[in-house]
């Protein structure tokens, strides 16, 4: 069966490959988490969070497939898989049943916060490995802690 | 802390938040797998399966929020983490690694054929206790086995 | 002067008339409070507030224009005049004067709340005598019971 | 309880408001009556009319909203509630039942003749209490006496 | 050679089957008699008439189009060839050569009664059937009324 | 009753009038054909030849649309009417059921290459007889050759 | 002062000067006087007929562009000046004061025959002269004769 | 025959229509003067006089639309027609053949110039007369003078 | 050098002028100040307040453009260089640092009150020396006041 | 291997393949030219002359495709590689670096002049042996004859 | 009062808040001196340069929001007040009154040139600090190199 | 004449314009290769296999704009006329003729991988250069990585 070949030595593939793999995790999770506050929201603020919720799913579904698509043209099989999500996901995570608002404004500003974190550690472990890699880390970077930004502000 | 209140008895209520919690975790899952097939996806049929694959996305994730909104509307909350989905989903699913082409159509055709069979269990179910949700099963019902069928067409 | 012929028998024609007639004066009414709570509206939560009102608006506008075309294609004139709606409709109104924010969320809710319950009995009995015209009866109720609950969420 | 501070004196403010509702009740019931017509139509020209009959009450609807939010921003509160418009409006209105195409072009060529009549009026007495709010008037009498010279044109 | 699998029972499969063939039919025949109309049309309607002609072929093969892929999707082999078509429509036909306005306004009346007679025994037909289905009907006959409406209604 | 009046000879008339109505009977049959092989295809090329189907579908009901169009324009009746296209066409057709892909890419190079060459006999024929049809039947036939090309180049 | 160098030789440009100028006279006048009829008219068909005539005046400044850009792109200065179409141009024109819709619907039917006529001279002077610019001409020509048949079938 | 009816006096209504009909053909003038101009151009600054010159075509047409509507919907006759225009117009104009692009800067002010300064003595002398009307003839003043200043300042 | 010259007199030109230059630096300095709110905002109704003060910049970049346009077409220099607005605007300021929302929608409600209140001094002083350039006054005082009743309504 | 038949006798279609070819090769070096321009340009007219290069390579890479799909479709291989565009052009060249936009403007003329020559010639060349092609090849030489206009306009 | 939280250390911080002030700051003066001009030029390429100074205007405020957002996302306070502007900018400015042609393209040229110049410092200063951030600078960097050429080579 | 100044050392500008001449060449034979594929493509995946090399010349146009536009925003040439792609592009080439789809897909994941090394090596050449050019180059590989891999996965 085919394969894609890849421009990295084996070395620089194996470091690239789990960057783009733990980014890949962290954006699926995070789309799965925000759209589960997107629909059990409770508060006065509903409105402004439920809208919100949504842009930070749209962003991360948008970079999920970049980040994928990255993989696989690499040479390296991303997995987003629920059971590999649920299992290998670093995200703390809400509740089932409703969720405050106050609640959400804080938990998101946390798991957006614990992204950036990692997403930072994988633009520097792909700076010499693979600049081609790591300019797409840091789009995604941008943007994650522009949200970042906009619900810490609001908290 | 507030809730939503349902306009139907607490009976018909739990049949129809059944249903709904099901379709709902048919539908992620089937959104993640079509997913994965679409990145790791060989075969001379590549571009016609990548695209084809990507519709069936679009169309879980609409229906997805139909299903969990329509769910909270009726005071029942939905449950769509990406554990929730992993320990309870019922869909088979492909191998990490790569995914041949034919391997793909014959893959999705059995997973869309699962989730069309329990789709037309909830219409059935919830045809006395809310109409109202019915006609939302069978938008996507009609979605689903209209896919299932293109699929079927290229085995 | 001609008249339009309708596909229902006598009696039938009557109870699906007046279900849309009853779903007529509701939508429209609907639309002429949500407008007056639009314009006279004081409070903190003003702009989100001011802009869910629009789409309440909107949603009774394209709904209620579904049910008189519906009402004259089956040979039963319609009745949206200002005197008519004023005489017949069953919703609470808001006083005139400024309406503060959180009036306006618990108005709003007790309103689509009564609103959902009488859709719902027309639902019921349109069943039989037309379900061409329970559907669309089915999808009005669908997006009422949506907005119910983001009104009800951020009580 | 908040209220909206005026630019204008208390007595120009008085003649500059109720202009504003007075042309507010005009275009809601004007939207109503002309979709009372758009649904109850009957006659040769039934395409032709129906279709300009709701170009009518989308003008209407327009400058209702930009009459209404003018009076608010000038602290004065608007009133569109059905009961109100009942009332209070000046229309004649079309009977119930089937409405003849030549009736109501007749109709609404007298119904727009009389509204111009007021609106020339409003605009007459904000000339020197609110050339702002004149303005608005002015520009919603060039949409209605278009109108009427359009309906007039086809009697 | 494959086929597709059907979610339905055989007996079930066929009434279904049956319905969509038959709707199949009366839809094609509709989109090409509009046509007839459309091209030899005279008349002092003839510009009202002509686009609203073009309206009912754009309906007409908007739902053709659903009810033939609904059969598929159902493995029954829906038939919409010339021969087919002309052998079995049940519809009445216009004459040859130039028709007069009133003729089209009379005959569309005529042929979408007609249709919406046949349509309703499909959603009878498919109720127990195949509720799936059924809804396709429904919409389908939705568009039909509100088209038989605005016929008769200039009559 | 009003006829419309040619600027062509009787003679010259006649020539063009059955150029184009043989054209709009190949078209009008093209377009049902090609819907044929769209709903009831099966292979591996499913999803390609499913969406070029449906291209030939479009280009067909555009230049059918302006063949009939100019055919009344210069005072000649043209029917497409179901059985009209079904006793005069001369294309081959798709036997009911299943149709493979290989074999729907054999037909449609034929039938596709049947109407080109009657088309060229009409540009030919009317050359001299009117030369502002004969630029019409130029662009059907550029459409048409082309669509030849891409179904044989996959034979 | 530079001139623009022509392709055809002085003989050949004479003839297609000549065309294109008689052209462009013919549609900057079918502008005016569509737009005098769409100003002034009155009657029962009013809205029909206003909207048609439009259609005219698009159809006319769209197509007298192209032949005095075609014009001068030979070499030729083409002459839209309001004194030359006044002095040269050959159309019947309607009185001034109000119109009734059945003169304009006769006039516009007239108005277009003859310009037709001279467009079909037009068209054959130039076949032999310069093939680039007949085939403009014959695009307007169709136009035209399209709007003329639609026209005088309302007659 | 019938004729649309005034808001005015008499005397008002014919300063008011004396305005708009000098404002009429001011425009329509224009529109050809400017056409006339785009077509004929020559220099090194084709390009963007080309292009300004269409800006104020459209800007002529869509104004002298506004200008003759509003003269008919206060019962006065606009009259657009070639011949009216040729011997009323105060426009000065080209020369035919080539015009230099730095002839056409210094033209185009001029005229617009003395567009101006009649539209100002309109705008006066609508003012008591019909501030509905003088409204119009101001926002088309804007428009012009906008023009003049881009013209003047390339001169 | 070139100039621009004016329909004014010099002593109108003056008033005007300098009604223009003052409404430009409001404007300029109301969109700088709503930015630095926009970016520093803080508190619960961050999303809210941050939305609508792009509103508030997209207002103000709008109307500081007609402003500038209208003086220079007048003969009048504009000038909108950042010293001149730091030196001569009128507007409060917002400290540097983070601004609390609460604190934004005071600010934002005196600085439009304040604008406000000089805008129409403006109007008054433009109505008799250019009713030309007094429209577009009207126009922006409009806006302005209607966002200065959308910030004080949720004070 | 499969090749594409051609409706053409071998000798028209030796005949009708050249001129494809020669129009190919001139549309593709014309696109190279033009932009090689549109980077390298200096001068006052930078602005002007670098967007209507753009203009000339989006039209001739329109061009290009049409001609190439064309010879495709009667069977006759188009070849539009580098090599063959560099051996076979007949367009003179703009040597490397800056080139003043006075150079460009007489260049382009030039080049645009000489390619409506062979464009003429292939116009004739088809006129018998393919009336289809010669269609294609006459739209092309309208939009670069009207490009030569345009260039030589503003030499 | 919250704050928001930076991913950087305090130093970094320093560096990387600097850089996206001074860049702020650039921008904004950029914006405000590119509108000066555009308002108040001169001359015979007024429309070419007109034109591209509102391009200039466009992609200043575009990046000067990107910038501004970034410093508060790290927790660092922009400050684009125009008070701050005025008195820490290092543009270059023009003097009041018209400016020509010439002038404003030496000028662009300049302003550009000094606004890249500073602009690579940052670019530099940020590389090890926080390459999130130097993305940003550098995409800001590209479009005002890009404008810097354009200005330039009209010189 | 003119230059364009460049912000870089002459040694880097050295290597940058080298850099940018050669990603210029590759992008153009790729984009005219594509294109001859494109239109010479035989067999079974003819339509994927045509759509998809669209998308390769859609992407190969766009970047080899930018490349050029930034060498000469850095004074340094770009080349792009056919004679000298012809000469130094590296690409293998298709041979005259019909080429099967296989040989295609091979070809193309050759000639991108080839373009990929040279494009990688292009970003490291820069690195130190010039990082705002180099971010160009990244973005160019990116999408060429992603085609390559495309291309791969169905070999």
């Amino acid at each position: 069966m085919a394969t894609i070949s890849s421009p990295l030595t084996p070395e620089a593939g194996k470091v690239v490959g789990e960057a783009l793999q733990g980014a890949l995790v962290d954006l699926i999770d995070l789309s799965l988490t925000a759209k589960q506050a997107h629909w059990n929201l409770i508060g006065h603020q509903f409105r402004s969070v439920h809208l919100q919720l949504d842009e930070v799913v749209s962003l991360a579904r948008t970079h999920m497939d970049v980040m994928a698509e990255r993989a696989i043209a690499l040479g390296f099989n991303p997995d987003g898989r629920a059971s590999t999500v649920a299992s290998t996901s670093q995200l703390p995570h809400f509740d089932s049943g409703y969720i405050q608002d106050g609640k959400v404004v804080a938990g998101m500003t946390d798991i957006l916060g614990g992204i950036v974190k990692r997403m930072r550690e994988r633009v520097a472990s792909t700076e010499q490995t693979d600049p081609v890699t790591q300019d797409l880390l840091i789009e995604a970077t941008q943007d994650l802690e522009k949200q970042h930004w906009m619900w810490e502000a609001q908290r």
